[in-house]
């Protein structure tokens, strides 16, 4: 099929920014990094690519574009950062003691079918916080979360946070996997309480269990669902104790004054596959889908020989572009123009243009066009 | 040869920076990229793959690493940013009058045999000056590429200029090509005079041409070099006329006041197939290899429809880095220590952190270790 292209298109999914759009860009980055500095985190520049079973979660395996490497072996593009860091934290930095603090922004490369707002190229900054204290990490992260939407200006942002123990401790037992999970899952992040029913039909579930697996559809909104969760799920220990662990987090970050910036959704189920706790996303009035999210994740860093329990998050810098441009945000343009240096005597006046950047001018040399 | 790997190993040439490494990138890449704004050039993102065929140079393709899409067709990931660029400029931006000022900063991907030194990813700052005068564009981008070693405290660098019009000049007509003349290149290269007589058995040439390839070996050295080559190639018009052109661009950088920042050497004939005029690299003393370089490109733009001529030039990130670690540059480490906040209470800690953050304070959260 190649050639069936011009020399001049571009592959469908992958990106360019020239100018103010990338000057943007920056900005946001800048901004979102001073962040993650300012709570002590360390940049870390990972890989673009690695062997392709470091990314071999079930979720991102099928969105991978993977390559022969010139020594047989089968490398794939970097589709998260979450996997490389885990792995570079067990290897790289396995003599560091936790806790680790690390960020990152660069871009990961899946496939995603084309279609509106879906790019195969996108940019992330995030962190991680590994092998700390739980709580007080999953409160820390989510405060920044906070703090950077609102270094942003994304006005009126909400972190919907849920948990996976509530869906799994409801399932524990009923030896229900694979596409009959996904259907499943599928259908409570539908909020759709029916759908809910037919697809547990014929599966085997402790009692209480299948209605309040049909109530997660509907456990969402403020804090206070928290205590409705509480009593419906009062029949299932392990999902209990999950609502419990998130509600002590939601109190901290509560406490810690933002508590308007919460909201729970115990239907939020879906997401990659390795996260074990808290899962939240950054969602802001009008945009369709969320700007940013994370979780906890403490089975994954195991997998790579170093048991620590973590947590993390990401902004999509390609989302938050979007939506600061829509929320129309102060234009961002260079600062001033540039003083234009030109004469007839191109030493002399390369000459010039040389004494005015050492004096801090910006400067644009020449009369421009023709050859 | 999958598997032939433990999942904690990382495959050969990837990179991987945390901490101060990343720290120190990041210093310099601020430094250079302010100086390109500094001249008003634009930022430009362009995606980090396309059509393997935009790469399809002859000197690029064997070290691009490519892949097949998901809808069939051949992509590689960017091997070089100059191509991409002149693609974008010939499309996206079509509508943009020259000249065009773009810069850049990234990562390419190259095979390269693993051996010391060399990696397959590659961060690159670069910029393009397409569509300007040429002499203008040719004399600025030379001094940008010294006012950024300069900015960087690269101590004794050197810009040494070459032209490919000297060597296609004594070459016209003779009609050798391929590997003949690839090996011709290197003998150049290796300033091997004897080795240059031999790759020339049995090739026809213009009287004095075949003397005159043998003297590229020795026309090394300061701007003086000039005067040499153009006695040396006064019998070769086409020859000499590359040196006039050289001659008017070093003239106009030395009035600038970087005479003692340039040298010459004819004898830099490799690089990339798309330079058709003034070429050239910057070396730093005890440093075995360059740490950037650049080159006129008339003809490149052509294959994508915007005939154009351009300039560009590029510094390697690693090796800017790896330079200033050897000469000792001052140590980056970040501004301040954190300040630790911890607390019993864990929401009353969030909020003593939140309040420091407010107030422009590093802070480092909770009291580490453990779970």
């Amino acid at each position: 099929m190649s050639g069936a292209h011009r020399l001049a298109q571009i592959p469908p999914g992958v990106q360019c920014f020239v100018g103010d759009e990338a000057r943007r860009r920056r900005r946001i980055e800048e901004t979102v990094l001073s962040i993650f500095e300012g709570w002590d985190y360390e940049e870390i520049i990972p890989p673009l690519f690695d062997y392709a079973d470091v990314f071999a979660g079930e979720a991102l395996s099928s969105k991978t574009y993977s390559f022969v490497g010139r020594d047989g072996s089968i490398l794939a593009l970097r589709p998260d950062f979450t996997s490389l860091l885990a792995k570079i934290a067990a290897g790289r930095l396995r003599d560091r003691p936790p806790p680790i603090r690390l960020y990152y922004s660069g871009e990961v490369v899946r496939y995603e079918p084309p279609r509106a707002g879906r790019q195969s190229e996108l940019f992330q900054m995030g962190l991680e916080h590994l092998g700390g204290e739980s709580r007080a990490a999953d409160a820390e992260v989510l405060t920044i979360a906070a703090e950077c939407l609102e270094g942003l200006g994304a006005e009126g942002f909400v972190l919907a946070l849920g948990h996976v123990g509530v869906f799994t401790g409801l399932l524990a037992g009923s030896g229900i996997e694979g596409d009959r999970l996904e259907g499943l899952r599928e259908r409570v992040e539908a909020k759709d309480a029916r759908g809910v029913g037919r697809a547990l039909a014929r599966i085997d579930l402790a009692p209480g269990a299948r209605g309040a697996l049909e109530r997660l559809t509907t456990l969402a909104g403020g804090l206070d669902v928290l205590d409705e969760a509480t009593q419906a799920l009062a029949g299932c220990p392990a999902a209990a104790s999950a609502v419990a662990e998130l509600r002590a987090v939601a109190e901290a970050v509560r406490a810690a004054g933002l508590g308007s910036r919460l909201a729970v959704d115990l239907g939020e189920v879906r997401g990659l596959d390795y996260y074990t706790g808290l899962v939240f996303r950054a969602f802001v009035p009008g945009l369709g889908f969320e700007v940013g999210g994370g979780g906890r994740y403490d089975t994954l860093l195991a997998r790579f020989g170093r048991p620590l329990p973590a947590v993390g998050f990401m902004l999509g810098l390609d989302r938050v572009a979007l939506l600061l441009a829509r929320q129309g945000g102060a234009p961002v343009s260079s600062s001033s123009p540039a003083e234009v240096v030109t004469g007839t005597d191109l030493g002399a006046a390369l000459g010039v243009a040389r004494a005015k950047r050492a004096a801090g001018t910006r400067v644009r040399f020449g009369n421009g066009g023709g050859r």
